[in-house]
């Protein structure tokens, strides 16, 4: 009998970051960028249509440092979407003067709590997790991971039982930061370069340092946990659009 | 005596991956991208007849995310044919508008389980493996993987017979995936930076994840698989290709 | 109980390193060049004023070596200030002469030494070291950190009493340097991709080679420390900025 | 005493290995094109006769997949007149056309097999192989790899005897494909990155895979091999360079 | 007690790498390009002035392979004067030919054998070798290490009487080639990314591979060494200044 944990998969969702070409963007005529801005918000008004029916979702960060300057991070139901909306933007005037500065592709995944029988994709809570609606929060908080298979320190060669207990309390210093910090996985095996991406949502961008560090003092992090780039950034309102692109 | 594994070699393969540049795809007339996409339909008329003439195969797939935005896979009998496919698309016009964004080569190749005496290269059901013609699912997962060596989880090592159960075991994970992933194994050793290339279709895109992460739990990938990096796309139909490069 | 130390949080913390493109910043008339300095003055002068008012610091150093020009090291209150900065600097005449090199995101971080019942964020000195006022040394050296999690060397699996004690012996070397270099840790878990920023200003640039290399003997780096790129440089007073840029 | 393996060193070898720039070699005129691949014909003239004299040798290979278009290997009795090969091919018409993607710097490398007494570099098969002409194999295989030192596993931590011993069994491995696989091992300690470089012949290019595949369940391989990148190419005849330019 | 090893600190030393972009310097009129030699030309003389003063010391080598064109070595009394000698380099018009390929910040270090009592700084064989007139070799190979901190191989855990031993039989390896190769050791530890620089001097390239290769089997580089990127070049003379730059 298999040994790997069962998961529910909801919306594929694609994380885009991106870097703006300051220099280039300023060679632009005022009527140019505003076009350019007017495009970019007719896709940002088509996404809000379909968050609004329920049939995806999506969110809109600056990245603070150099390692991006916006990140748009989009869920839907299907990969092939994911890939349209990409190419979609990429075909835009705005990403012109855009650089690709880093991507992540993975799917929403939830463990498999439920009781046999019960058909999980059936049940609201856990399809308000599996397609969620992306908050609205002040700071997100992205990177990627893995379960480490290191010498003695190797999290696939350790018993369900086993990891399902350290999951546990692992779980547990997640849940004292229930109402600060919003955290969205995507599994991403078989997708992109690690196992798992991680996305937190919160108003106050230290519970992001604080939570991550008291995980890294769980045997869960402490022994197994990989880590990739950290990228952490503020809400890019709509109305914050035009001035974040005022040159 | 040699503790090497035998192999069965077929065609060899070339995975090309290439990211558009749409700016300058933009500046082109509407009619010099017509007859850039007409030369490239050309090139694909040409491995459509090689592949009807049972001489090749190659398959043609979009790429979510920034690592790529398109893969061309082909496989040909010798490798002085890919080198020349490889450089005849680098001197397209489309080719003006793409850059390189990884690249991959290796040969397809079997374990060689026949009876002694037999000569596996004129069994038809082994030649169907070594020269595929590649199917038309709706998506493809490429990654490149080496058996590790490191410390105590020494692949190479390991006697065979060891090797061989482990093989076993690993293979019928793979089995239970049958009629929903087909798993194409190429060997890179002495041709690119890791031992094996895995390319894996499939029409539903999350039996990649579940297929991967199965086997991650699996002895063979949980102590002894080193993973390079994902690529996950969506299969691009001929009839596809003129709306995928509308600008 | 969590095992994870207690920290202080103070200013929020953008290094901002940029390389000159000398090439493209002398096809400038000598009128433009000038006024990309002055608009850069100007921005100085706004910072000047937030350090002044003491709702922030910044600091000018440049970076010796190929791995950039200069380097701005800005705190302040919120990570949404640093955004702004970062993003109101992007957009200068003088931003696109020069060439993103490297950034780094963090928190002014102290230990919570101070006992029960006290609110450290009250108390003067705590506050003094939350929120400095960056020196303005010779020196800079800046690097990132890790505590190692390897095999037996595994930091965050360490009790926290034997954690305690290694600190408290490696902060008695620093001591020795009391007068000499001044340290400023910035944590970044979860903010970028180390754990820690640590810059060390000092007037005499070898009390850094002194500092970090008797620091390497001591267990806790010994053992448990894993260093990102080094970045050594000099004081760039704002009267130096004019002669730095003239061509 | 010394505990290295003693050598014998011929000619300095750099491997140069370039990627063509395809669209702006099309902007070029006909004639200009003409007249470049002339000036290199011209270089490969002088490097002919370098040969003829048995003053040097060269070989000429298109490389497969997105690493590189095509390698020059070039042996010569000194550094300087690699670096002006080098130079003089930099300075070339055609070098503009093509952007560097590797290189590697070494030089022959013979273990010392003869009896005490005997001058080797005065015996003719050891003098064959230390100053060989490069054979014109269909095919070539280049990679560099290093001798590991990682714990249990440090070459240089075995008492010369144990090393006799596992090269012995290793080099048995190799003369399996005598007539099938010329090698030819370059020394690169205080040269470039790697200890050796290995640049394999053949003109059956599924031998390069069988013959490293085999030496990698060779303890000398599989617990003390680390491999760089692999690079594998096709003979590029000199009547095939102004096809293979052919735009 | 500190366990650290006590140095001597001299010149402080850049090494900068550079690669000619040889397209853009043949763009230039033959009157520009003499021109731009001649602002060279006459930063060495301000160079050799200084050298003829005592008062620091450089040198010039061409690079073998692709990782650099040449490479100027800079020593100093200050920080501040190799960044201003780097800033004034960048300056110049020939500047606009090269691209930065490689840099290494450090400080000429000893370790200080002297009986206690007198002053090393004072001592005249100690002075001639932290303040050193670099030598005009044939051949120069640089590259960077650190010693290794990992598992049981972590040097900077072991006790000052083990490292003294092990570094004292190193150093006898070295002993042996003296007259054949100079080596020039510069501490890095809080300035660049390795702890030393290693730049080695020779007449017969060979020597610096028969030297590394030793050393390698001894214990310090074995157990302990880990190397960064080797560069090995041939002198260039001044007058071999203009046939190299002349296309």
């Amino acid at each position: 009998m298999s040994e790997a944990a069962q998961t529910l998969d909801g919306w594929y969702c694609l994380h885009d970051f991106r870097t703006v070409d300051w220099t280039t963007w300023k060679m632009l005529s005022g009527d140019e960028r505003q076009a350019a801005i007017h495009e970019f918000r007719a896709l940002l008004d088509k996404w809000n249509t379909t968050q609004a029916g329920k049939e995806g979702s999506h969110a809109l960060y600056t990245i603070v440092g150099q390692k991006a300057d916006f990140m748009m991070m989009i869920l839907r139901p299907t990969m092939e979407e994911l890939n349209e909306i990409e190419t979609e933007f990429n075909k835009t005037k705005l990403a012109e003067f855009t650089l690709p500065a880093h991507s992540y592709v993975s799917v929403v995944e939830l463990s498999n709590y439920l009781a046999d029988g019960e058909d999980p994709y059936q049940n609201p809570q856990v399809r308000a997790r599996l397609y969620p609606e992306l908050p609205k929060a002040n700071h997100v908080c992205f990177y990627p991971m893995d379960k480490r298979r290191q010498g003695e320190d190797n999290w696939y060669m350790l018993p369900m039982a086993d990891r399902k207990k350290l999951m546990y309390s692992h779980g547990m210093i997640g849940r004292q930061y229930a109402g600060k910090v919003k955290q969205i996985i995507t599994g991403s095996v078989g997708f992109d370069d690690y196992e798992w991406g991680v996305t937190l949502f919160a108003d106050d961008v230290l519970q992001f340092k604080k939570l991550v560090y008291e995980m890294r003092f769980d045997e869960v992090s402490a022994r197994y946990g990989e880590f990739g780039s950290f990228f952490v950034g503020n809400l890019l309102d709509e109305e914050r659009i035009a001035p974040f692109l005022q040159v």
